[in-house]
């Protein structure tokens, strides 16, 4: 237990982060570096951020995009969106666009009412508890009275508190159920100050308070949004068939609750990306709707479809308790950017536009889903991030992206092209073409000079022809290479390596032999009448095995990767061949 | 509809940002401003984050901060969180310290097996449906072969393809359920991708596809997380009263969702900003966890708590996808960092440290309501981001803070108390103290030069004496004031205002009267003697009342209060008291 600290949240910035890399990071340098390489510049600015939470050490980056072309009730809007998953903003903005010439979206606020709880238990008479809250109710009411003032300005407060008995779910268990209008502001400090009030208030003897708190179940804060048209107008090939599809689609998610979580999830991807633009509590909105999903007993898609007499009809019904004053939407720069944006809308008209935001999303990947397959888009843009990890540059990124146009993408497969494409390509010869050969050799002449070794260029020649008449079995090589030689070097012809630049097998004389051949062109075209032959003697023989005096005992297969290593290097020898295809420079 | 826009995503970030700055700002340079001061210095690392998603303009900072003293399988773990809500990093900090002198926390995988399904239509005979589906259930399983290949080294791939009847729910309706173990990747993309191709195999004239998609719903991979101890050990006033409301405020979220919404939503706190800081999707996973509490038909609470034979015991179960290889794990260097301050763990271990984090964060929110309320940590910190919006001093901060130690915090009473704070308070001269008035005297010499008018000090004293004659009685001035002169100026005695300078009531001769004493002291001992008089008349009678020539008609109470703003008005005439009294610079 030698990393349990004590007085942590008292240490500075700076001394929390030296902690860290003391005890969890073995004292990194880059560990730090990569902390502070996200502290803002402005340190003024930084300490705001700072200060929002405890025991803040940086800033965790999450792109803050934009969906423009949404047009909700007539009005054209740009939409702040904060996600960290790709495609979320390019669907809204298509999805955006696509209704923007189908009439827009059209929303409506079903309720704004929320709730707050005092649970309580009482084992007492009933009807005593019930004469009791009738008397005090004024009194409830009173004693929040210099909280809700302001609230009250603004048009909201308390609406309603109600006595409900929970008896039958769990003994002596009450609670006061207080309904609040809380107009732009989420309320959540507002609701527990006005509960704990009245809590203190309610409190006697025999009536124990367990805990006054909000209810983030707000089906009475709720809000529609939809969008319509024709079938006809929507567009493609076979809209009909779409439109069908599409239908089918959302009827699964009505039934099916392994299906619904991930739709509504998916919606959930276009509002908490709002919601964070605008520091509302995503873990609220989040409670709120998928506790609404599951309010008839099964949990259910929170957007519905009707395809009828032609009309398309595609809309969402999703609980937002949101606030547009209050809590950090002023207080984070950026949040209230996001409002400006959204041209200071009260928290209504952000619900409606969250609902909006909501519900194209659910199209997009409906649409996707129904169609092409949710994949195609997905991958896209999962494959330039593992790109951009990689550190690949333009032109490989072109080059990879081409190649997984129609190829699965993973992160290993990704990672394994990006290194094949890196990686020094050999240009190794195929000795047994002829024709590529024979125009390599084109340009050797009698006097062309080795880039290592002692050899002349006939000589090399004459040589390549010496070793390929060891497999024809023309030439005996007195040589043994023992088990664990053999063993131990058989292997590298299986590798990609090229034989090494000064390697020369021991039964080698130790300067060039004499020249067998008059000139160049006898010389070649003995080579190629040896490789005729070497095809031709294995080709009788499919088993048939010669020593070779340094690699051991090899068969057919096992020659012509020597034979593709032997040639590649000696025409490399004479840079008849470039060293290397890199596809990076190419 | 002028502010539809085609190509949008085509424009270069600058671009953008000019594009919404001219249609949405009316083109302030603030907003630019403020949007590129997010911009991370290192061009780099801003591209890096700006491809993560589309149309990005800049970043939004969520802070990250970092809970110490979590001890889990007794195992220390410094756990990084990314929230921005205030309280949550405090709250998960003080009980892991809290539990990690009672054993920590015990945590167990219970399953991580994921669903994947394709959805799809079909008309025909059922029996002929299941004779395709298990003559060709080899084959779905090897279409996914090249997909498969690298999950099945790691030990993850496809577990089982079921064909599910759905046809009672919705008619012709199908599907394959196929369950997947995807290891260290939450698996999206693997599963899809599987999906996608079974689809396409399976797929035949009668059969029609509908979508093929990973299901968000995972109660198959769970994780469970516990902390226990002997009530007596709970410390506190007293552990078995604590422990027995705790229990109390568990069962309530067990069997009332208005509650249970609430509660969970606390617990996804704490996970939310673990699965932030690791750059996992919180929507999945908040997606997950309540359909998860939603299974039984009826809402509830995702902990539970025993308290039995002396012993408390309280536990989570929570089902948690989760990636620490693939996505954005290890592209968002902070979420890199994330995974490597938590000793890089596997997923399985992730899920055991995020379940012990919602399982903390429930233990706090659950304390604090069954004890002191919520609202009194949550105000202190939302107090202290007002704070530092206004632009609060250390100084400010610290009184103010005192000031509503025992108040409710609200935005606006927190802004009144600011300016309040703020605000020049004025040096009111209490005219009635004469030791005060004396020893302000004390450095008035007869050559005092005063700042504006034109008395000398002698004839100013002199002319506060002539003033309080008036209110005494001893000076008639004829003077009339009309009832609407009179209902305008009077309430100004009731202001903080001061009397202006250049203010010269019409009774007043143009120029200095004739000195009346032979010295300064003598024409302060009248003064002062006038002032006593003063309190005399008014004290004979209370309902006296005498017409002040420019407010009118003045009681004791207004007298008193004009008289304190001459004698300031005068007194700082002759730099005889300072101008302000400015808390700020106090």
């Amino acid at each position: 237990m030698t990393k349990i600290i004590s007085g942590f949240s008292k240490l500075t910035k700076e001394e929390k982060i030296q902690w860290l890399a003391a005890n969890y990071f073995s004292n990194q340098p880059e560990i730090i570096k990569t902390i502070k390489q996200y502290w803002n510049v402005d340190e003024k600015l930084q300490q705001l951020h700072d200060d929002f939470i405890e025991n803040t050490i940086t800033n965790f980056y999450i792109p803050y995009g934009v969906a423009p072309n949404f047009v909700i009730n007539n009005r054209e809007y740009v939409i702040p969106m904060v996600v960290e998953e790709s495609s979320v903003v390019a669907a809204a903005s298509k999805v955006a666009k696509y209704w923007s010439t189908r009439g827009g979206f059209k929303t409506e606020v079903i309720g704004t009412t929320k709730i707050g709880q005092v649970h309580f238990m009482y084992a007492g008479n009933k009807t005593e508890l019930e004469t009791y809250f009738n008397k005090n109710k004024t009194e409830l009411f009173a004693a929040t009275a210099s909280i809700t003032k302001n609230m009250e300005k603004r048009g909201g407060g308390i609406l309603d508190i109600e006595l409900i008995d929970k008896t039958d779910k769990l003994a002596n268990y009450y609670q006061l159920h207080v309904t609040f209008e809380t107009k732009d502001s989420m309320g959540a400090n507002f609701i527990n100050s006005c509960l704990e009030v009245i809590a203190k208030e309610f409190e006697k003897e025999d009536i124990e308070i367990v805990m006054s708190i909000l209810s983030n179940n707000v089906p009475q804060c709720l809000v529609r949004a939809e969008v319509s048209c024709k079938v006809e107008d929507l567009g493609g090939e076979n809209p009909e068939k779409f439109a069908q599809k599409f239908e089918q689609a959302v009827k699964i998610a009505e039934i099916e609750p392994y299906r619904a979580v991930t739709h509504n999830k998916g919606i959930m991807n276009g509002i908490d990306a709002v919601v964070l633009a605008t520091a509302n509590d995503f873990r609220a909105i989040e409670a709120g709707a998928h506790a609404y999903a599951s309010k008839d007993g099964t949990y259910k898609s929170l957007t519905h479809c009707t395809v009828k007499d032609g009309f398309f009809r595609f809309w969402i019904e999703v609980p937002l308790a949101l606030g547009t004053v209050g809590g950090l939407t002023a207080l984070h720069p950026m949040a209230k950017l996001s409002l400006d944006l959204m041209q200071k809308p009260s928290a209504r008209v952000l619900m409606q536009i969250i609902a909006s935001a909501g519900l194209a999303q659910n199209f997009a990947a409906l649409r996707a889903l129904t169609t092409k397959g949710i994949q195609h888009g997905h991958m896209k843009m999962h494959l330039q991030n593992i790109l951009n990890q990689l550190g690949a540059t333009k032109e490989e990124k072109e080059e990879i992206t081409a190649y997984f146009d129609k190829r699965t993408v993973s992160h290993s497969a990704v990672v394994t092209k990006f290194k094949e494409l890196r990686k020094p390509t050999i240009n190794w010869v195929n000795f047994l073409d002829e024709v590529e050969v024979r125009n390599i050799l084109s340009t050797l002449k009698v006097d062309s000079k080795p880039l290592f070794g002692k050899m002349n260029a006939q000589q090399m020649i004459e040589h390549l022809s010496a070793v390929t008449q060891i497999a024809n079995g023309n030439w005996r090589v007195d040589s043994y290479v023992s088990d664990e030689k053999q063993a131990r070097r058989k292997p590298y012809l299986n590798t990609e390596g090229e034989l090494q630049v000064g390697f020369k097998a021991p039964f080698l004389a130790e300067d060039p032999t004499e020249l067998k051949f008059n000139s160049m062109e006898e010389a070649i075209n003995d080579l190629m009448k040896q490789v005729v032959i070497f095809e031709a003697v294995f080709a009788k023989d499919k088993n048939r095995t010669v020593v070779h005096p340094f690699f051991g005992e090899l068969d057919y297969e096992y020659w012509k990767k020597f034979q593709v290593k032997h040639f590649t290097h000696h025409f490399k020898q004479f840079g008849l061949i470039s060293a290397t295809l890199n596809h990076q420079n190419s």
